[in-house]
């Protein structure tokens, strides 16, 4: 392993590391366009210009850095990379680490001479986590043309500032729209931290992905009557707050049961007092399934329940998708073709499915052939503090990451 | 009834209408010490100065405006008054009516010649909703001493803001504790709007007060573990949001078996990202008895409820009771004496308890004898945009307001 690289990395991951931490809790609050956000991509900027790297920046808030060796064609290149912003109060290795690897990879293959014949960028996309504008992947979707500009003018933060407020206040020149430099993008290859234990009940630093599960995200409005919590008889109540409970009860009981994921992690409470039964519950609904039949399955069942304990209670439900993601199949070719390069220095590198949602997908259902390779996860837990790799393990996925470049570039 | 009253009424009660009113929800926002409560306050100072009543701050946030007529004696005053703060998206009722209503009985009682005896006093007092600061009748919980400056010092509002600092930004000078003017207190005689139907089913237009039911608010946190939405099994879960959902359905239960009273209307979710399992989930429980035996078994049947489901999900539960006041009885010989008074001109007047917190209940406590009169609200609705007093109604309050009075000051 070069010496060099294994600073440099180790560096990186020192530099980033206080940026947007909460000294309370551990855990990173990095949203988007936001004050930690500018350090951040300002960190990245500086990493590229010391690598030669020429950053692009795409109205969408994404990130593109090339290197474009003299003699490689101007297409076809592979990007590689991840994001930079966290979950509200989550872990140091959700997409930075990508980025960090993919850095460090670009070092170990300068280091070992490697003379690519396609260029390769690195790549920082905006609000993978849709932890502002509620919306995951928001930039991999603006820039492949999933979500369309006009879509996205509509979208606001938690304090109503819509999107293009935002990212002109952080100083960001926003033009929204499909981005040119995916033309020249032929492959794209996403290295993450795992959100799961498969890697370590198999015993391996890395793995490559499959599949994603289709997922989405659906917005449970309760709406019932205020009243004084301490004079309204409990039988004359039209309470939203026992029907958002036994929905999410019910979420709860039928993703058990049938295998698949449902978790209601955001409630909106109006008036929010103590003394005032509420007058509306705003629950968003998580969702994943082994198929898309399973999804839609799933969430009737769970739509069917609120409604029905809604019905008892007097208040009303109604239910907005506010993002669906169909299932995204890895490219099958890409990915024996990185697992062949990988066995003869590594063995068998295992292939696992991700519940998540990854920039990946939405590149990969654009038409992007795509794969993933995940760096394990000791405790598998993910989007809190907790979040977790051994530097060993971290480094092993450059490794692995600058070997299917190789063979990828070669 | 005095023309010129009814006026001075109607007038007082325009001026107020726009304040801190919500366009969207036709709710109030009064939340005590913001820029809306600088605005009621100098309304009521304005009120006091065109009615020669001497305004008195007392570093609680409350105001004191006193009649002394020459010749009346210096203390035994009778005070009456409310509040005019509001809940989160409350009515226009709840407080200012108290207050409106007894500046018209002064206008009353002069119009009609009367010389009162003892000094009057109309009082406007602070934060009773607890709205911001969490605890209601805060106002009078400092004067009388029931909380201690000590323990304010340490109340915080929502976004961490201590109460002396809002209080000093809001132009006030806070000198928490004891205030000097309830010494001069004999008799405290509170207007309210009813927050119930009773008056509505015994067809009266006003009633007094017996007693105000026990009642309390205690802080439920529930930590579990944060996590993944979409990796994490549903079996490798500790969600708290599960574990408040079936404490708030068992407290509904709960309550309606017994017929006592148990709200969930508070709830603040960490981190609360849709996409993420949550860390701690904290709920508010506002619970009334109808006896002290009664909310004491209400209140542990709930937590013994809540730490079982808390168990069974691998989340923890701790209560904290945030106020909790015992039962209050009104003043019986003061009720029975205003029963009387008002029976001449109007009749049997109805005598009725209430499950609401006031501050007449703290100053009961404290050993200030106390009567309270409630106007009817056609639809028993409070804490809620939708709570209303027809003008008629209203107007009889104050009539009603100021007879009593002339039976206490003659």
């Amino acid at each position: 392993m070069g010496t060099s690289m294994t600073d440099g990395f180790e560096q990186m991951w020192r530099d980033l590391a206080p940026l947007g931490r909460s000294a309370v809790s551990g855990g990173y609050f990095r949203q988007p366009f936001t004050s930690v956000d500018s350090e951040l991509r300002s960190w990245f900027v500086d990493q590229c210009a010391v690598r030669g790297l020429q950053v692009e920046a795409d109205g969408n808030g994404n990130l593109v850095a090339w290197w474009s060796p003299s003699g490689s064609a101007a297409e076809d290149a592979v990007l590689i990379g991840s994001h930079l912003d966290s979950v509200l109060d989550g872990g140091a290795y959700d997409g930075p680490l990508g980025v960090v690897s993919s850095l460090a990879a670009v070092d170990l293959l300068r280091e070992r001479g490697v003379a690519p014949s396609r260029p390769i960028a690195v790549g920082a996309f905006a609000e993978e986590e849709g932890s502002r504008f509620g919306i995951a992947c928001l930039g991999s979707r603006l820039a492949s043309g999933s979500t369309t500009p006009e879509a996205a003018t509509e979208l606001r933060d938690r304090d109503g500032l819509p999107l293009m407020d935002a990212m002109s206040s952080a100083g960001l020149e926003p033009a929204l729209g499909r981005a040119e430099w995916l033309d020249r993008v032929g492959t794209y290859f996403e290295l993450h931290v795992e959100q799961g234990r498969d890697l370590v009940d198999r015993d391996a630093p890395v793995g490559l992905a499959t599949r994603i599960w289709p997922h989405g995200r659906y917005r449970f409005d309760f709406t019932g009557n205020a009243n004084h919590a301490g004079t309204t008889r409990m039988e004359d109540r039209h309470d939203p707050m026992l029907s958002f409970a036994m929905t999410a009860l019910g979420a709860d009981r039928v993703a058990l049961a049938s295998g698949q994921r449902a978790t209601f992690g955001r409630v909106e409470v109006a008036p929010n007092g103590t003394n005032a039964i509420p007058s509306r519950v705003t629950a968003w609904l998580d969702a994943r399934g082994d198929s898309e039949t399973q999804l839609l399955r799933l969430v009737s069942e769970i739509k069917r329940q609120g409604a029905e304990r809604a019905d008892r209670d007097g208040t009303r439900l109604t239910v907005t998708a506010e993002s669906v993601s169909g299932e995204v199949a890895f490219d099958p070719l890409l990915t024996s073709t990185l697992r062949d390069g990988l066995a003869a220095s590594w063995g068998e590198v295992p292939v696992i499915p991700t519940m998540a949602g990854h920039d990946a997908g939405i590149l990969a259902a654009a038409g992007v052939p795509t794969a993933m390779l995940f760096v394990r996860n000791p405790t598998g837990v993910s989007h809190s503090p907790a979040e977790h790799a051994e530097m060993a393990d971290c480094l092993t996925g450059v490794e692995a990451l600058a070997e299917a470049l190789e063979v990828l570039v070669a």
